[in-house]
């Protein structure tokens, strides 16, 4: 009765008739009698009952009151997440689950989760150590399975999709929108996507296929098939009288696309213009035709910023002859908005935005140790410029105390520089043209703040060492370093990006490089000058 | 007819008739002529010109011309910026606007932000120096003024907003819509934020100020007014009848909010339902009950994480006595999620998410040298430990050459357990219920990369210095300093937290603190023990 083997358990009682299960449940002891009893599923729970003794059935179902008994308050704390004050109910749900996990009630876990949006269950599962994961899945209810899966980021849904039956990952799969099909047929290992293909019928497939041609961080990779388009010759009353046949729109339905015959697109008609329309005015009138489309091969980035910048809700996507292919939808926008603002603050550590907080050890491990490994030269580099002085250093040793001061105020400095500059290229506002603008402001901030430094490291050096030279050196060498840092935190970024190089990524490591190697050398080079 | 005096420049031909204008260009020698033509307003120079001799006339249309020139380009590639590919076309337009500054012909800015949307608008003021702006910003469309402000970051805004005109100013905010107007006010100078509030007819006033009186990241700072409320005992058909009489809706309309006779929140009917329903359908049909409303008081980082969790446009704001105050529309979380998003990244470097890249020189070094200065408190504590070992250091003068690198591996693994933790507070992931999990899972990723790291550096020290006790030190020093890299890295964001500090701003600081004493107290600590 390990948890690694409840799986097969559930399964085998599934398999069982009602009346087997209760004898089987009659033979047990009674702590394994409860573990037993919470793998049966619910509509299986009412006929196992009615074939147990009555003492028996007493005792199962007092078992379940009693996990019933946490309900209220995790109820109560849901309806206040959704309102504000999220924090103390997200604590008690993920108390719930973990508690849950620890003692073996899944049942509970599958009781919380049929209340909660599933978003919100990502949430949850994302908040799991990556061991106990595929427990507290398991009681996801299966027409749900989908919807949780597009919530999950993107390592953590790939180990949870790798460890399902593949039948229960077809099922998921069908529910779920094309676009986000395409993101985990793209997560998943080759042949396991092209089942799922196989499971759609011809003209699913063969949208879902045609979007899987397109890079996934491209317009192509982002778009959904659920637009509604029209002819501009048609009436209001006429599209109405269409929607009233569709019956529900598709959500974020804030505008209508109109194609000619050759399914071109034409322009646009918002709803709320339909909305507020008299039924017998043409839609021709209610058109713009200055809503420019999103060609189907450009990059989610300007995709975001433009989203960003014209508040906008949908947009509509066409290939390079102009034909409507699908449409961009807010919701998956802000996806990559927020993927791309935490691309560059994961990016300065060395870590990918998708990456699961709680992967299991090993992996993490490997994946920090690459980062550890580029830093490692980074600091052998900087070892061995103090290795060249290591004559001054033995005859003055308060140089020895003193360098790190140089190498921090720089390393410091030149990261400010540097997150304004690749935030400043995230959002677009830097090009060629203003780059010598921000260099020579950026040069001037670390000559104010290099001389007001310097000055006051200068007096304290003095004062603890008593000696005015090495304040005087120190000085010199803290104002140098801050000027390079400014000029290395301008340049490094966007040299990097010239050659193609993630500057969020590498940017941090190149400038400590450089701050540590100029900050050990002016000091300790002026020192070997200066004093010796 | 310097840069400064074009201002006054313009208001006194604004005040000057056509002919005296032209009889003063008459005056003046080709080049201040052409300057002072660049000062004119298009309604004006009809006029003047029918007033100057004929080659003059010539002469400045075809200057006009020239700056016609660079148009179609402009425009080719601002149809591209919204087409994707964007960097080339932003790159042109900055560059049109700063020899446009430069050259003193402020009539090209003006014509190209005519043909802008005034997001891009906005992003083309902040790329520019502070002292220029200006400018370029008087050469924005009065009529659009506010749409521009209502894009620009906030520092950015107050220096502009600052440097208006007041009526100018007054004019900008007529336009804006009430939550953006609210932010505004928030930004400026109380007096000035008053002379605005009155000039507002009453019933805005009343508006605005109960707006103000929420904090600017709660709910209530972020609501609009301009939802639509109706009653359940209609039918749709008298909602589209009264939509009708709107002739518009406002924008992000994709829900009506269900109030009772008191405006309290009954529920919602989305947009797609009307336009999918027959008339004689009751709205009490289509309502839903169960979409919860957000209380005036959360905090906007809650709202934020539900429309990402749930895919929103728009949800209602109520008061504690459930009467409905207003709504919040995408466009505003949106600028949420990635102000918050940025939060984490520009604090961990001191920033603040508004920073204004370009602000003056002294202003940004002021605000530097306050994280500079904390920063060398830091350094002084390092240098403070190293200092306790000065004695070992003049013996063994390796130990100075390499203890950097254990300081520098410290502080690397550190830096990526809390960017990790940072990020999962801000998601609302890591509560106290699974801290404990993360911090096993840490640490043991701190043991096996400590390990690994531990003796390659040893095995790179004793090829280097040929000993071996050194090699084993700094091994012992650097498998230390990582397990405290990985224990402050999970703990020092939640205490820090737990003492109403922001972590992602002071986070780093404290966390180099801790593994730069750890690693030079482990390492020359371990070195005096064994090698002396």
């Amino acid at each position: 009765l390990e948890r690694r083997k409840r799986k097969r358990m559930r399964r085998l009682l599934k398999a069982m008739h009602p009346a087997k299960i209760a004898s089987l449940l009659e033979t047990l002891t009674p702590a394994q009698r409860i573990s037993v009893w919470q793998q049966i599923d619910e509509p299986l729970e009412q006929k196992v009952l009615s074939h147990l003794s009555p003492a028996l059935r007493a005792q199962l179902t007092q078992e379940a009151g009693a996990g019933e008994d946490t309900e209220p308050s995790a109820d109560a704390t849901g309806a206040e997440s959704t309102a504000g004050g999220a924090d103390a109910a997200d604590e008690t749900q993920l108390r719930v689950v973990l508690e849950a996990l620890e003692s073996g009630k899944l049942k509970r876990i599958g009781r919380l989760f049929r209340k909660l949006h599933p978003a919100r269950i990502a949430g949850l599962l994302e908040s799991l150590p990556a061991a106990d994961r595929a427990a507290a899945w398991d009681m996801v209810e299966h027409g749900r399975m989908g919807k949780v899966l597009r919530h999950l980021h993107e390592e953590v849904r790939r180990r949870l999709a790798a460890e399902m039956e593949q039948d229960d990952l077809v099922d998921a799969a069908r529910e779920m929108a094309p676009d986000d099909l395409v993101d985990l047929i793209q997560d998943l290992p080759g042949d396991l996507g092209r089942e799922i293909l196989l499971t759609l019928n011809r003209r699913e497939r063969e949208r879902v296929e045609s979007m899987l041609s397109y890079p996934e961080d491209s317009a192509g990779g982002l778009m959904n098939l659920d637009q509604i388009a029209v002819r501009a010759d048609i009436k209001v009353g006429t599209l109405l009288r269409y929607l009233r046949l569709l019956e529900d729109l598709p959500p974020n339905t804030d505008k209508f696309y109109i194609v000619d015959r050759g399914n071109r697109y034409q322009g646009i008609v918002r709803a709320r213009r339909v909305l507020t329309a008299k039924p017998e005015t043409p839609i021709a009138e209610l058109m713009e035709t200055d809503f420019e489309p999103v060609a189907v091969d450009a990059p989610e980035a300007d995709i975001a910023r433009r989203f960003e910048a014209q508040d906008l809700i949908s947009v509509p996507v066409v290939d390079p002859a102009g034909v409507l292919l699908g449409r961009i939808t807010v919701d998956d926008v802000v996806d990559v908005i927020r993927d791309l603002a935490e691309h560059s603050m994961m990016g300065m550590a060395g870590l990918d935005e998708e990456t699961d907080m709680f992967a299991p050890v090993v992996v993490s491990s490997r994946r920090r140790a690459v980062w550890l490994g580029i830093n490692l030269v980074t600091a052998f580099l900087a070892a061995w410029v103090i290795g060249l002085f290591e004559n001054t250093l033995e005859q003055v040793v308060a140089l020895a105390v003193l360098m790190p001061i140089v190498a921090s105020m720089g390393g410091i400095a030149g990261s400010q520089t540097l997150t304004l500059v690749i935030r400043g290229l995230a959002m677009g506002q830097l090009g060629t043209v203003n780059t010598s603008i921000l260099l020579l402001k950026e040069i001037g901030i670390g000559l104010l703040n290099g001389l007001l430094w310097a000055l006051v490291v200068a007096a304290l050096a003095i004062v603890w060492f008593g000696n005015w030279a090495i304040g005087g050196i120190i000085a010199a060498a803290i104002l140098l370093n801050l000027l390079c840092a400014a000029l290395a935190g301008v340049l490094i970024p966007l040299i990097l990006r010239r050659l193609g190089i993630d500057p969020a990524l590498a940017g941090s490591v190149v400038l400590t490089t450089v701050t540590d190697v100029v900050g050990f050398f002016a000091f300790l080079g002026l020192a070997t000058l200066l004093l010796l």
